[in-house]
């Protein structure tokens, strides 16, 4: 039996995801330790996308297979009883036995959030990054629309990235300011190794009037990385979770019926 | 010289604002120690309303009388410096020597958040509590109205509260839900120990349908403090800060020109 489960948990503590190196936990290996105590037998999960260490997930999903019976409430309390303060599961239901976390998703959704102000943040400082200069979210929107569409992002993938291609869709993206908090949001197929931070702190520039608006379409078109901004911090970012054709029968937060399966 | 400074504090790690026991750390004891390592010379501030242990503070107001001559920049700055990370000094500035934090306030704000779902909340814990059994936020901000008003507030103070009388005006109230989570603002003349978490807690059984709207009344008539809910938890609430009258030319966030000085 295949399950998929939707995942919240505060990267603060954690060395990502994923980690494959020795001396920090990760939060796969904290999943798949609390739903092995509640199958009571080995458990391992794919994710739809690994995050970094220090990124939050809202509502990361993950699928398992297992032989074990237990209905969704046991796998969803059960397991989030057995998981640090750090991670919860959020919802867990079967699936077809065809669905794949990763390749089922069409899409990712991202959220980065910048204190900004003079004084670094104290309270919610655990999902903010903090930019002193005085932001022009106005000027970083218009940049950032620069990105839409089907393009090279070479310029915007870390050293380390090891996908095959550079080639995403930029669907949807937006910079918006409520306070003292500028917010981007981000959709895309797919995403590279460090592109929503690289993104992140090339609009920051643009923002603080250290380069044009129109600087953003010419660091995407040159396709080098030596070019782009620095990477933000890793606390603002939260991974919203992917999102699914209506055919897997998913919680609402991951479905886009406008999706092609 | 007498300064006024806004404060913003993660109360997780506090005994709370003021501690005269002995095994913890308290947020004024923090901010004095910071104050006077700027000054070079003992500094003690005194605070719009203290906060009990956990609660956390968006823009707490203090005053304190110095003979040090630093420019507002230094004062902000430096002491959010020698500050730990859960606390930060948002704005300082000279402030006519009448004005006092506590006795020149109008009114004060708290804003008290609830993750509503069956699964605890793991990503921004630190500001939410929880409650799994579904809550009905219309019937709870209808109640809450029943609240507005001059009143005597006995039945919702807490047994160690020692203020001199339970007359408070409750000038505002309000409770919204976004998506899973359930806000509960407030706004009244000055508050009770406890007062707001035991509004909270009693708006929570109305909420999860345990008491009907009117029960709301009856309790505050009664003045029996026993008759009420149970007190919410610490981490869901925060002090968004005082307001005072124009004259005393302080940031829009703690001013409000309608009050009268």
């Amino acid at each position: 039996m295949r399950y998929a489960a939707g995942i919240e948990y505060d990267g603060s503590a954690f060395k990502g995801w994923q980690f494959l190196g020795e001396g920090g936990p990760s939060v796969q290996a904290a999943l798949e330790q609390a739903l092995s105590s509640v199958a009571d037998a080995p458990v391992s999960v794919m994710c739809a996308g690994r995050t970094d260490a220090g990124v939050h997930g809202q509502c990361q999903v993950v699928h398992f297979d297992t032989e074990v019976v237990r209905d969704p409430r046991a796998w969803t309390l059960g397991t989030s009883t057995r998981l640090p303060p750090e991670v919860a599961v959020r919802w867990c239901q079967p699936v077809d036995a065809d669905f794949h976390a990763r390749f089922s998703a069409r899409a990712r959704r991202y959220r980065y959030r910048i204190m900004n102000r003079s004084v670094r943040p104290a309270l919610g400082r655990q999902l903010l990054s903090w930019e002193r200069r005085p932001l022009d979210a106005d000027a970083m929107h218009q940049a950032a629309q620069l990105l839409l569409g089907e393009n090279d992002f070479s310029a915007l993938r870390s050293a380390e990235c090891q996908a095959a291609h550079a080639r995403r869709e930029m669907q949807r993206i937006s910079v918006t300011r409520e306070g003292e908090v500028v917010e981007v949001q981000v959709q895309a197929n797919a995403f590279l190794h460090h592109m929503v931070r690289n993104i992140v702190g090339s609009l920051c520039m643009i923002g603080a009037g250290e380069r044009p608006v129109e600087w953003m379409g010419e660091v995407l078109a040159g396709r080098d990385r030596t070019k782009a901004g620095p990477t933000a911090p890793a606390a603002g970012l939260v991974f919203l979770g992917p999102l699914y054709p209506a055919i897997w029968q998913l919680p609402d937060e991951v479905t886009d019926a406008a999706l092609q399966p």
